[in-house]
């Protein structure tokens, strides 16, 4: 809304190289590793004796993201933090990042601009290097494709299959609060469409709105599973859901689970909300996806550990395959978990 | 126009996870380095002691491509071609890729079933993995967005800045067909729009629309270089055109350069075309892109080997910077080389 007193740079004005070189000059190389990032035709790692880890995303307009309450900054921000999220989640370390972009010409270059202000801080605080991409034009809206490269010794990586019946189950942080933080900006779009001059005071609800514009990927756990020499048996990144992406581990281990309600973890301001909006919190908790914790299962010694650490949480227990997938509630009962997360489709 | 005689299932009837694994059902790993591919958050790639390479790409429908002439099948190929060239112009192996797409329900499985056959044809033909990526629903469109992986050890890595006053100039192949194939098609195109009675007969002028919709990347250079211990001193893939790709190599190498206007490898049936069309063959091989030849230069040495050698045209030679970036025409006079390739904005 503040458009009319910014200045307005049209992309063509500019051409492709300009504006590579505009939206890159103020990235510093982090990572030894990065031989060569932008300006050839591949960007050149020296993966020394690691695996290198690739995870890929593709974030559309309309689909994944509205600008309508999406600020561009954290639009940046969000869409690297979510492919780090995906490298912690293999037990890795994220050491470059490619973006490409597509925009439409109604953006200037000032909004890519910003958007690349918050690329360049997600990339700053979690220490990667953007090696690459490709900035093209788009007939309609803002197309994003994240590819994020990361590296672990083999023996460390942690994959989905590896959890064991008797394993624990821990998540890294509260969950819920993203889908709520969706919730209130979902609604307060509706009120703002249908009468442009209401006031909207988002301040009480902060907490949520945050979790859902600027998550930020676990990196404080993986560095703490290095440090307590823990390898956890499995692990995936929260993105879909809780209950979606725990059926993934048991999907791929072959195993059962039991998820404790009183153990899983929302913050107090997600349960007020919550139940403001006439929802179950746990609810919330199991099927509202975008918490980008990390989900993992760990054996009996590792579990120990974990027990003394801070910011782990112990929400259930694997279990034989022919027990299925439940949460037990708070009054001892047994309900059948299934994917009601995220669907694209 | 078969559309009504083909089944037709909608992407919703599937869902996300089932599409993904009809889609890479058919995919057969090639190479031992992958250890991890599509299932996990991330693709693990075993390194060893190479560097690894990394190429990126985003190809939107209505400016990259138009599927009013374009075969999905061709386009799925097309699409990871266009990065493996990318790794192949650094010298390297393309060992995986990752493949992330955007479609709108305009798409039933079947064509998108239609674009990963091409896909898994390029994969099994360049010998590279795919390992990851993404599939999401656009308002609009289709999206590909592909990520290349090579390798290749550091000593042996080409970059573009690597060219010196008297290495000669070489590429791998005829330039400016791809241009031309363009230019048929989009003619047809308004033609058909026209009148969609009138029958179109490409049958005359297969070469240069093969050379558009199916190029292929130039890995026999690649492995000819490697079976003649040749390291060409900078190198680039022709995808912008030779002019444009050409003042990459002189602008990042600090140097300059002329190329012979006789020597530049045109193909009989694009020369004619050109004609035709009332253009000069060699403003097509200038400033046509898509060819996805490499362009490379070699020292004393190795420029004497590639002498004896099929498939390499020596095209010029690197000048002082001071001496700029020309055409030497048949007839002696010299024209200076700008950048009029492909332009996004």
């Amino acid at each position: 809304m503040q458009e009319e007193v910014q200045k307005r740079t049209e992309i063509n004005e500019l051409g492709e190289f300009a504006l590579i070189q505009l939206l890159t000059s103020e990235f510093v190389k982090q990572q030894p590793s990065t031989l060569k990032g932008i300006g050839d035709d591949a960007a050149v790692i020296d993966a020394a004796n690691a695996c290198t880890v690739v995870s890929t995303d593709l974030l559309i307009e309309g689909i994944h993201f509205d600008l309508m309450y999406t600020p561009l900054k954290h639009l940046g921000y969000k869409s690297i933090v979510v492919n780090l999220s995906d490298i912690y989640a293999m037990n890795a370390i994220p050491t470059q990042v490619t973006v490409s972009i597509a925009v439409s010409n109604r953006f200037s270059v000032e909004a890519i601009e910003e958007l690349y202000e918050g690329i360049r801080r997600a990339c700053d605080f979690y220490k990667v290097d953007l090696v690459g991409g490709d900035t093209t034009s788009s007939p309609k809206g803002l197309v994003i494709s994240v590819t994020a490269i990361g590296r672990q010794v083999k023996e460390k990586i942690v994959y989905r299959d590896g959890a064991k019946p008797g394993d624990q189950i821990f998540v890294t942080g509260e969950i819920g609060g993203a889908y709520l933080g969706l919730q209130i900006l979902e609604r307060e779009k509706q009120i703002f469409l249908e009468d442009s001059k209401v006031k909207i005071d988002l301040e009480n609800q902060k907490y949520v709105v945050e979790r859902f514009l600027k998550p930020e990927a676990s990196r404080i756990s993986v560095f703490q599973f290095a440090k307590s020499e823990i390898i956890p048996t499995s692990m995936i990144d929260l993105s879909d859901g809780l209950s979606s992406d725990l059926l993934h581990i048991c999907t791929q281990s072959k195993c059962g689970a039991v998820i404790f309600e009183e153990n899983v973890p929302i913050n107090t301001e997600a349960q007020l909300l919550a139940i403001k909006f006439n929802l179950d919190p746990i609810t919330c908790a199991l099927n509202g996806g975008e918490d980008y914790e990390l989900l993992f299962t760990a054996n009996e010694a590792d579990s120990e550990k974990l027990r003394f650490l801070p910011g782990f949480y112990h929400i259930g227990e694997i279990a034989e395959v022919s027990q299925g997938v439940k949460l037990r509630s708070s009054s001892g009962k047994f309900h059948p978990i299934s994917a009601q997360g995220w669907k694209h489709f």
